[in-house]
């Protein structure tokens, strides 16, 4: 196990510090419950000091390419006695600066309670997005905490709250730390803990690629693959709720009819493999139904073509995604005779165009849906911080059905 | 000569019309002034039966899969002895009805002056167009023609008028014509007759894609490939007027230089090959410019990648044409964390959606700007209207750098 070679590593050159790394390391080994990590001084985090196929590097145990499971007590006692393999942690140590501040000002001191694993995240680790931090860095870009203390000056939060990130790169996979109040967004504390962990990136994501692209009523379709991921799910679940009607393409796989079930119990209306899309008889689809005005593109390559292939005339493509990391390819007469429209759409860019109040309220637009029953969070598995890299390994995986959760 | 082999196969068949449609053609042939064809009777045009290679089609002489020349006199005449070779003239003189009716209620009798070859109407005769006629059909989709006759019903047009084509479609490769009046818009007589003969196609797609998709203020840039096409040249021109700055792409091509000034002289602000773009010293050409937000492709593939490549963050490329014949490719980055916007303009969709009198007011507009010296015509040659095997072979040569404009 990674942490174990390292804790090797460092045990020949700083015996102390490598005997108390080891022992606060197995501590949230064993304890996975919230109460373990109560105490400040325990902080624990995964971070990563440089960009690189997260599943890779855990295997190889490469030194300073990749995540790292950290126990931190002090800046002091990290200092005394660095090995090679150690340094990228006491880089992050001085630079992200993990150890508990006094909370002051507009501080917040959050207690993080449960942060998904998406694929965003795993794409920032590896250095294939549009936002890279500044490394080394706590990994994770979403998620729910509490509240445990407020600042002085703090008015729109108290102990208690549940609070998501406002932005990404607030770096959720740990513990808990103290960040600045505009960091952070309340939410109700009645909705389900998992639909509050990923209510700020999928469910935001889809509903702003409903409504802003096209200006479709009810009884108008909507077209998507990967349907079967957060976004997708969360698709089909607002568009239901708006009206809209859904052909979900997801890949063929084991079991699919247990999926197109679960699909549908959703509220999709067709679940269609990616080969029965390319089929002639799915235009019998689009004898009941409108042909869709808006596709939602995830995967990129042929199946991206495919989408756009059943799109209206003047539809529009909106590309949140790439797993088949192929590009996005239009031949020129859709773009002329048939007036399709390709765009992208990154959540972090709208809210860099939008105000925060105006993403406070597609969250409570949202937490109404949950409350009403037509937004549920994605299939979920929830996993202890520390078996982070079971949880990453499994996110990676082809066909994965379910969301891994990391739980503090 | 595909012309006298037709003749041929008549003549064997139906000896009086062979002779009198070779004594046509041949008037035709010697007379290429606009007098020589005063008479309605010698009413003569470029038919197509089928959708094919224009240039193949003219020197195979295949019947029935190409380009005509016709001359006509009456349906009784080809009804009389035909031959394989003939079927698809009889069948385009029974469905266009190349033989002049007479002037009634909203008809207007047109003589053509001048017509071009445009990309598209070679596009429309082999079928890759968005627009099929019902064949057979006469070709092109631009002209000016003079008002001989209007019906009496006729209130927006009398004798002496200039004309040109409301809608594509038209067939203007011809020597004359009854038109309906709405199909049909008047120009000033007061421009040069080749800018009113290329005025209702190129430039207005130059307009309508400089104003249409981003909102461009004076000093702000464009960038273009195909920058030598009759787009290309107005899009120069029409972006000078209107305070903006481009960057035009070309390929490369013998005696460069010659081409390079003479876009410069219509007001382009650099000019590049498609080599010198991928070179990493163009990024200089940004110091003194503000990176496009509007790119204008004819070309797809590579080249329309390159222009996705230099464009600012949240541009806009749009397609207008797909000369390499590839499609339009953008990574999922592009379309995500830059948020470029792939767009696709047919003026015939846009007339569409607009009413005839914001074309009217579109054409008024580029009038305008001919008159002042600011929009001319792209470099061109006429080519008498019997002669047209020699302009369409013209028109499809790689490195065309003048407009073939059909004169009758």
């Amino acid at each position: 196990m990674l942490v174990s070679r390292r804790l090797t590593g460092a045990r020949a050159r700083a015996p102390l510090l490598a005997s108390l790394l080891e022992a606060w390391c197995r501590q949230g080994r064993t304890t996975s419950s919230y109460s373990a990590f109560s105490e400040p001084s325990h902080v624990r985090a995964l971070v990563y000091g440089n960009h690189g196929d997260p599943a890779k590097v855990i295997h190889s145990g490469v030194p300073g390419t990749g995540l790292y499971e950290c126990c931190y007590m002090s800046a002091e006692d990290w200092k005394s006695g660095p090995c090679a393999s150690q340094k990228t942690l006491i880089a992050a140590r001085r630079d992200i600066n993990l150890e508990l501040t006094a909370v002051e000002g507009s501080d917040v001191h959050v207690k993080m309670l449960a942060a998904p694993i998406n694929p965003s995240d795993i794409n920032m680790i590896q250095g294939n997005y549009g936002l890279l931090p500044k490394l080394p860095a706590v990994g994770g870009n979403e998620g729910v905490g509490q509240v445990i203390a407020v600042g002085s000056s703090v008015s729109g939060l108290k102990p208690g709250d549940w609070v998501i990130p406002a932005n990404a790169g607030l770096g959720t996979w740990r513990t808990e730390a103290v960040f600045s109040e505009e960091a952070l967004i309340g939410v109700p504390k009645d909705i389900p803990l998992q639909s509050a962990a990923t209510l700020g990136v999928n469910p935001c994501t889809a509903y702003r690629m409903l409504v802003d692209f096209e200006q479709l009523q009810p009884g108008d379709s909507v077209i998507q693959n990967a349907s079967n991921s957060g976004v997708g799910q969360a698709v089909i679940q607002i568009a239901s709720a708006l009206g809209l009607k859904t052909i979900n393409v997801i890949r063929d796989r084991p079991d699919i009819k247990k999926l197109t079930d679960r699909l549908k119990d959703l509220g999709a209306d067709y679940v269609l493999t990616e080969e029965e899309l390319r089929m002639p008889e799915t235009k019998n689809i689009f004898k009941d139904l409108p042909l869709p005005r808006l596709a939602l593109n995830c995967v990129g390559g042929k199946s991206s073509t495919e989408l756009l292939r059943h799109l209206a005339p003047g539809g529009t493509m909106v590309t949140y995604g790439g797993m088949a990391k192929q590009p996005v390819t239009a031949s020129v007469s859709m773009l002329i005779f048939k007036d399709l429209k390709l765009r992208g759409f990154w959540l972090s860019q709208w809210k860099k165009n939008h105000s925060p109040d105006e993403f406070k309220e597609l969250i409570l637009f949202l937490c109404n849906l949950i409350r009403q029953g037509q937004l549920t969070a994605p299939a979920w598995s929830g996993i202890p911080l520390q078996d982070y890299q079971q949880a990453l390994e499994a996110s990676m995986k082809p066909f994965v059905s379910s969301k891994q959760i990391l739980t503090m």
